[in-house]
């Protein structure tokens, strides 16, 4: 089969790789239907995460059913599915808490690859969720960013307690961030600020609910944001970048008593703990427990309640894999659907 | 009047001063009954943390209202009044939400100077409530304690969501710690973890509804609490040092969806961003909004259902104040009363 492989920082190709097979009898083999290149693909692209290289690539996907493991008993053969980021039980006490991304069991799905054909899904029963259809063709890209994308930003707005009379202002306009603006107008944020400088991303935030948009960052960006709050900041701030001055960005644009849900990957952020302190925020984030929206989600997007998948600007065959990485690093694409 | 007055690092003296007066017509001055020396009044004794010498000092205080000023409506002359150590109108929209140690209009109770024999209370209304009647002498320590330190630690144990069913641990066993001890068990945690290596306070510990016993710091203390919890981490941890090792300690023992409540002042703590993110725990903290609280810790005092007092393990008069700071600074004394 076919699959992208990531050889050192700037290099993807795709190579003829062995099917994977059943390994554990917990496990499904799956057919690809699409898979996609992340935000977090890009830190070892850009050399800033190490891999063992070469490395097989991607984490989010969703397929056809293909073969199921003897102690598999809610996934078949043939359904169309949806898995997160991460393999889990759903049965352990951390995933019935809600928090699957660290289930006792969990499995990274990035080390198995999904950028590929065909995909083996560890823990199948409690990783993936099927449709309840084979899905029209249309519906896949939004179906695909329920995976990771959406599920991310979802979390981020949950995490930041976003909801019904609540300003919630979103400090990253990548998919996550767009797609947590998104998270917030569905949980019913009266008011989303959208901070952003590219004008085809506020357009689609506008297009999610955004209801203001920022273009000023850092301290200027804190001030606006503190401008349209009465001088008292936001409710509740989504963090979905992942660096030092976007993190500091989202605490300090938040009202004593908000909330910051955070969904950046932060490598190289460090937290004054005073700043923290005197903020009288609460702050949670983390590795997105995506699997606990699932259900949600699928509902959402199978009724055509919510469209998360316009995120993906740019689709291209799996076999030009590298040019999806490309567009994304020169931030010429937001998100690069692949279709093995 | 009679008023403690630190000139520098290890220099507590108590000076003759002027009586404060009404300033602005919602200040009350208050007689204090007593006051206290508090952990953070030892971060400048120790030269951690820098003041404009000489400082008045003394943030923490119960007294009978002497006069009050033309705006005053609900406290009148006579009343005994508990305050908290941030003065707060509880009208704004900060107040109303629970948070009134960030009040728009809030006032530092530490810049006037509790440990003397009269206060001036900036907001006197939002500030200080008024007990039932005036309180028999041995209730007073108790609700002296409410003013900072029992509410500290109990918005440590609130912030940690410790309640029915959870496992709490409590890092650090100085006055707060041990209060938010008694914090988690009024609340109805199921088991109380309290991390301490003092026989004297492991008692009071255990006095308070503390369940376990961990001797252990850092790695090895976070270890002992996994073993506690089935490897997973308690649900809720109060973290009531404030140094690098215990914020990480509080963090690190802390299972992935639980939640850290952090009540030490963080001078010299920088969080890194990778752990956070990983924990999957949710952080919140900062200088307890006492006011919030206050109505039902009074109620409880009063009606004898919690005895907080016992954190008091000195009772000096106010002229032996550099007593006081000395005992707590050498750790003989857990906690200082002053009787003015």
């Amino acid at each position: 089969m076919r699959a992208a492989v990531m050889y050192g920082p700037g290099d993807v190709r795709v190579d003829e790789r062995d099917e994977p097979q059943i390994v554990e009898p917990t496990d499904a083999i799956i057919r690809v239907s699409a898979a996609c290149v992340c935000g977090s693909d890009l830190w070892p692209y850009r050399g800033v995460e190490d891999l063992a290289w070469p490395a097989a690539m991607g984490h989010e996907y969703v397929g056809v059913v293909e073969e199921v493991g003897a102690e598999v008993e809610t996934v078949k053969p043939g359904q169309f599915v949806v898995g997160s980021f991460w393999a889990s039980d759903n049965t352990c006490e951390i995933c019935r808490a809600g928090y699957q991304s660290a289930c006792v069991n969990r499995v990274p799905m990035g080390s198995l690859g999904a950028q590929a054909e065909v995909l083996r899904v560890p823990l199948a029963d409690g990783t993936l969720v099927p449709t309840p259809d084979l899905p029209p063709d249309d519906l896949i890209p939004s179906l695909l960013s329920a995976s990771d994308v959406l599920g991310t930003g979802w979390f981020g707005a949950v995490a930041a307690e976003a909801g019904p009379g609540k300003t919630v202002a979103v400090v990253g306009d990548g998919a996550v961030g767009l797609l947590a603006v998104l998270a917030a107008r569905q949980l019913g944020a009266e008011r989303i600020i959208a901070m952003s400088r590219h004008e085809s991303r506020q357009r689609l935030a506008r297009g999610y609910g955004a209801t203001d948009i920022v273009e000023e960052r850092g301290d200027e960006g804190v001030s606006r944001i503190k401008e349209l709050t009465n001088g008292l900041g936001a409710h509740s701030v989504v963090e979905a970048v992942g660096t030092q001055e976007s993190m500091l960005q989202a605490i300090s644009a938040t009202r004593p008593g908000g909330n910051v849900g955070f969904v950046g990957v932060g490598h190289e952020v460090t937290l004054p703990g005073m700043e923290l302190f005197w903020s009288l925020a609460h702050l949670h984030g983390g590795p997105a427990p995506v699997r606990r929206f699932l259900p949600e989600l699928i509902d959402l997007i199978w009724n055509r309640k919510i469209d998360p998948g316009k995120v993906f600007d740019l689709e291209l065959p799996l076999d030009d894999a590298a040019a999806g990485y490309a567009a994304m690093d020169e931030r010429r694409a937001i998100k690069a659907l692949l279709r093995p």
